[in-house]
């Protein structure tokens, strides 16, 4: 294969000048620049990139830091900034760093202060302040997504205002018996804390404040499935509305309505944040996020800090679409509602 | 930050000395060597990889080169690949190759050749015969997951067993109206027809070789749900049983059940291959692969390859387990069998 010494053969110049030519760095005329390109084409030449991290400076890869793969958020977030990396030309170095693993503090401790990447997009990663001092340290630019941090920049849905308009939506459709489904997992605090805040203040100014009830779920479909029979299976105190902390508990909750014979929407409505892939077949009423965006802005605002060091962090908190389809439904009837403004569910 | 002349300085050696010591290439005593890395301890000292690498010539990086990330299997099997790279110090960089993409191409044809991995592990990269060339042609060891190369070390299940087995668990349920459901996508055509060739050669063995049908579906959920909506509505010719080319395919098919009144397993036994994350949600009876434990065993082949080049390429074809749960059972007595026979559904 040709090597660098080849082609600065055949472009006339020294090796020297063809490695700046053709890593970007240092001056080179642009006839010169493109003799050697053309050289370098014609030859097959590909850069060693270690060589042109040494002298550039830049490896050309950005770390990503997440802290699990197999859910759709995530996966969505990664092909997201995946392809916005791939049209700029640099690669991607994956640390899926599970909450709490060992894996996770070797990544900290001995993978990351390699730092072979130009900068780093943290997905997901608090509440760990420690951490982020921890990647703030590496003096590389850091960019969020999701979380509550403003010592970086950070891509977030803005989570307050998804779970308040999902509540808002069940109230206008008559709801009065609107529990929050979710929360209470350790690991995304600052994201369900947001969100089962919007209820509670959307429950508050529709003047529902006692009849919020929060039931605690981790953030997945096996987990909402039984946090919801348990919640269902309650007659005397079962919701006409469940507001899910997001899709995938959701999803759980109209599959034990389905086992507990519960006709959904008209004897529960259930609505979700998320659309997630799956929302559509369950015909679940949800607030849109678009998680692959997300991946595609934090690699914008990660070019941004490489572009101008000094840059601000900023804050990009970006807004929820509510998708109606056919798993909310008006309560039934006033009647109903009367005896359902005794505390008493539909049944 | 400390550098390798620090750590030379402190250990009384050269800068030459102190990085072969560091990066455990060329002879250094066993004294010397710990003397600096002791230094490079109290310092703490972390070398620049770009330096290492050009040093001795390995990354300590691997690359793979995944279809898609937003689905169980191919999450599951990264994560494997994953924990077994940081067990060993490596990084990962990844490579979100959906086929038939222009991203796609760019990774083939830009980023692939750069050769910043000592070696690659590709997943699901079937049929692609063309690319699996420009793979090989890089010169760095491949080790293939799924998919029916015989050029590369592959890790694979025994699709071929899996389908057989799931056949075989419903016919031995008395189960004659037995269909295939799924297949038919064009991006993994060795595995999907490794499954169908399973299910058919038990068909054959049970003498059911007249009942054999498929109805294709893309392997996800919502086209499991929607091809088994038209699968079972057509009630002259709706069989007794479905072996699933997947899980998510099952799962679809569960749910198309339910929305259409039939029951799971009274009237309608499902099984899938997989063991998906949803599969004890739906009472799934499955076949059980491990895609974790299959990335686990790429990383081990790739790494017998780093350690002998001339080493010959492995198939490691790993046996499936069947998960009895709820969504199969045994058809309803000997009548209705009788009436299956004429070629007619339960119904």
């Amino acid at each position: 294969m040709a090597g660098i010494a080849d082609v600065a053969a055949l472009a006339g110049v020294s090796k020297a000048t063809a490695s700046r030519a053709l890593s970007g760095s240092g001056y080179v005329s642009a006839a010169t620049r493109e003799r050697v390109q053309q050289a370098a084409q014609e030859l097959g030449y590909v850069p060693s990139t270690s060589a042109v991290s040494l002298a550039t400076g830049r490896t050309r890869n950005v770390g990503v830091v997440m802290p699990r793969l197999n859910r759709w958020f995530f996966a969505e977030v990664l092909e997201g900034i995946q392809h916005a990396l791939l049209e700029r030309g640099m690669d991607l170095t994956l640390y899926d760093a599970t909450p709490g693993s060992a894996a996770r503090r070797r990544i900290f401790e001995e993978f990351l202060p390699r730092r072979r990447f130009d900068g780093l997009i943290a997905v997901g990663l608090e509440p760990a302040e420690a951490e982020l001092d921890a990647l703030l340290a590496l003096g590389k630019p850091v960019v969020s997504v999701i979380g509550a941090q403003e010592r970086t920049s950070v891509v977030t849905l803005d989570d307050a205002h998804a779970a308040s308009l999902a509540t808002a939506h069940l109230i206008a459709l008559g709801h009065r018996q609107v529990h929050f489904l979710g929360g209470g997992s350790p690991h995304w605090p600052h994201v369900e804390a947001a969100r089962y805040g919007g209820y509670l203040d959307q429950m508050e100014r529709a003047g529902l404040s006692d009849h919020a009830v929060r039931t605690p779920s981790e953030p997945s479909m096996p987990a909402g499935f039984a946090a919801a029979v348990d919640l269902l299976s309650d007659v005397e105190h079962r919701p006409t509305g469940i507001v899910a902390a997001c899709d995938e508990v959701a999803i759980g909750a109209i599959i034990a309505a389905r086992r507990l014979g519960i006709l959904v929407p008209s004897q529960l409505s259930v609505i979700g944040i998320d659309d997630h892939v799956d929302a559509e077949m369950f015909a679940l009423t949800t607030l849109r996020q678009l998680p692959r965006e997300q991946g595609k802005s934090a690699v914008s605002l990660l070019m941004r800090h490489l572009d101008d060091p000094d840059a601000d962090p900023l804050v990009m908190r970006l807004k929820p679409r509510l998708v109606v389809r056919g798993s909310t439904g008006a309560v039934a009837g006033a009647a109903s509602a009367a005896v359902m403004d005794s505390g008493r569910g539909p049944i």
